[in-house]
């Protein structure tokens, strides 16, 4: 990691914002470290369906290095960041190992947050990583065997009340998936409970499903989610969880599943530079996504936050980070063109997508609204081609067709979390 | 679990011997329950290729209750069996529930043994569970990242040596393919070390490879095996496996990845029965498979032994535990119908199949030995004809022929073991 070389970049983060910086900076004269704590990238969008038994984790993850095969100037690394020097512009990680910059890129990302409350975690995890999805698809479908194993009524119910914290996209598919699987794919697999049975709760603490849409979409959402069976509570405060259950709007529900949809926190880069940070824990960034009195570093995704959409906050989704991934190597490239002085980012908002089951999906475009089947199609398609890879956008698009006209989920496995010859 | 209902046959296990009980009782009066720890079939013959990163999980794993849901008169269980009271003809589960039988029907399969050094296991995982199965890909996997973060050349050499112990199908078909996937697949994703000099080392006590082949397909598949670059020792015993390497024929050579593929140990159903076992813990079963003494008690599949091919001991392969589940499925008919007596087991050996990498393998028929390319064709139509399912041949299909043609991987993922959120 010490050959004389050109400008030095390195990227903290290969997620859509990471990636999307070193691919724009192919053919610049630098030479580009990437570094992130797992060896995949993972196209989030999809996650819940990791989580929902539709598809497989390597449908949706690849491994960093194998994408940046072809970009010999690129040196990936597995490694965790504990601290940054940027007095010495340098990244250190966990198991020893400095790596000098000249400019750095932060685009770590965000976990779900539990607003205080973190003791909750163990009992509604999120959804973030193919750890959180595979453990998630594990607990539906463990409530599911422990309820066919259960002859205490009560006990059994409780097993199958699904209950999903937040309608914001994340949340609404999951419920919309999870309804679909217990009423739609796993009926006739079970002999002592009829799965069509379960109770798929989706509680908010706004008033309306997808608060980030029109409300009129909103409205179609909520009435698409019931008409699949899931069971909406608005306006009503999640209080408590634990392994019993969860307190909302001040009743109690016991429930074998709950999920965490709720919130996200953005990862510690504001502490790694001792930079002030909002509420949700991201750096407020300049015009030009540089970190304050740091022109060297930049801080992109969910990890930052900046009003660079019509004086309104970016939002924290994928096109976003893509764009800004873009708009850092432009600047990169400017600089060492000479060509100086700071370039604004502007968000040009490209729409908010949400499904809901197979069959149904809302878009709102802003010039255009589109709902229902068609609204669905144009989902599955931009997905299918966002996705890297012909290889996987063909094993997806069989996955789909496959459970649309089967019915049946490939990928209803629980792997368990056995420790002994996990670590090696 | 307690309607009044017909002769009630319990199956524990799942795997290819329980299933085939299953599948050939089929419209005979009986109800079934199906006991298995696991909520998956799994297809074993293809588990290295999930751990050499070809093949995801979800391609060679089922939900037993979803292969099993039109079958109306089979109950699926996910439980843990703890004991069998053969007098009061109940089993017993770890979490409690105990399950009354009229026959019982045990399939348990096996584990891999370490020949008394159990202690060894945590260096030199082998290969019998999905579990397993990532767990290998992982550590092979953080071997290599670990090794281009390495600047020690030591070091960085020993994280580069694979061993794999045991000569066995397992073992040549992991070393072909860890072979291929070091020296064809990767080369190029690293930039500090080259994965074509890494070393694949598999050791064997014995005087051959694939001892259960005749003479001259060993020598062919050795010989396959040296192209690939493997390293072949034979007639060097391992007498120590640690994280720092493994000692074989009294040398010690440092390696970061030890892979077991050297023996198997029934699962403990001989203990449950009180029963003599062999070495390897197999109940020794009478000629129609029964346990002795007990008519209304089955053992099959690698969890019993018997002289019944020929006069010599039954393989522990796939072909042999389908035939003794279709044996007892017609002799549980038999004796419903009235037409009783012991009905003995002849083992029909179909012939012995190993694959080395994905261009040759080696097939005896007995009657026939087919070498090379065109084994390797007939290999992996037969392997694909078994799997249960079209949409999983197709996707195996698609697997195999996206890395015969890019030659790049699908499945290169290390998830983490982690067990934060992997415990309901």
């Amino acid at each position: 990691m010490s050959d004389p070389s050109p400008h030095h970049v390195v990227i903290v983060g290969a997620g859509l914002g990471g990636l999307s910086v070193a691919h724009a900076l192919a053919g610049a004269p630098v030479r580009i470290t990437i570094v992130d704590q797992r060896n995949h990238h993972l196209f989030q969008p999809l996650l819940y369906q990791v989580g929902t038994a539709t598809l497989a984790t390597s449908e949706i993850a690849w491994p960093i290095r194998h994408l940046l095969r072809r970009r010999k100037e690129v040196v990936t690394l597995l490694g965790t960041v504990t601290r940054i020097d940027a007095a010495a512009r340098t990244v250190h990680l966990e198991d020893g190992g400095d790596i000098p910059y000249d400019t750095l890129v932060l685009a770590t990302g965000a976990r779900h947050a539990y607003f205080g409350h973190d003791e909750w975690e163990p009992y509604a995890p999120g959804l973030k990583t193919l750890e959180d999805a595979t453990s998630i698809r594990r607990r539906i479908l463990l409530a599911l065997e422990r309820a066919e194993r259960e002859s205490d009524p009560a006990k059994r119910a409780a097993l199958l009340n699904f209950v999903i914290v937040g309608a914001g996209p994340t949340g609404v598919e999951l419920a919309g998936a999870i309804a679909e699987l217990a009423h739609q794919n796993l009926p006739g697999e079970y002999r002592h409970i009829d799965t069509r049975r379960a109770r798929v709760l989706l509680i908010e603490a706004g008033p309306r499903v997808l608060p980030t849409f029109t409300p009129d979409l909103s409205d179609y959402a909520q009435r698409a989610l019931e008409r699949l069976g899931v069971q909406i509570e608005l306006g009503k405060p999640v209080s408590e969880c634990s392994a019993q259950g969860v307190v909302f709007g001040g009743e109690f529900l016991p429930a074998g599943t709950i999920l965490w949809a709720a919130g996200v926190r953005a990862s510690p880069a504001a502490a790694w530079l001792g930079m002030p940070a909002d509420s949700a824990g991201r750096v407020k960034v300049e015009a030009d996504l540089t970190a304050p009195g740091r022109p060297e570093i930049f801080v992109i995704g969910d990890t930052a936050t900046i009003d660079a959409w019509h004086g309104k906050p970016v939002p924290g989704i994928a096109p976003a980070a893509k764009q800004q991934g873009v708009h850092v190597a432009a600047i990169i490239r400017g600089r060492l063109a000479g060509a100086g002085g700071p370039r604004p980012f502007r968000y040009r908002h490209s729409g908010n997508l949400a499904t809901i089951g197979k069959r149904s999906a809302v878009i709102d475009f802003g010039w255009l609204k589109v709902r229902g089947n068609l609204a669905w199609w144009i989902w599955g398609i931009a997905h299918i081609y966002f996705l890297i890879g012909v290889r996987n956008r063909l094993a997806v698009a069989l996955s789909w067709l496959w459970i649309f006209t089967s019915g049946s989920r490939s990928a209803c496995l629980i792997t368990q979390g056995e420790t002994r010859s996990q670590t090696p």
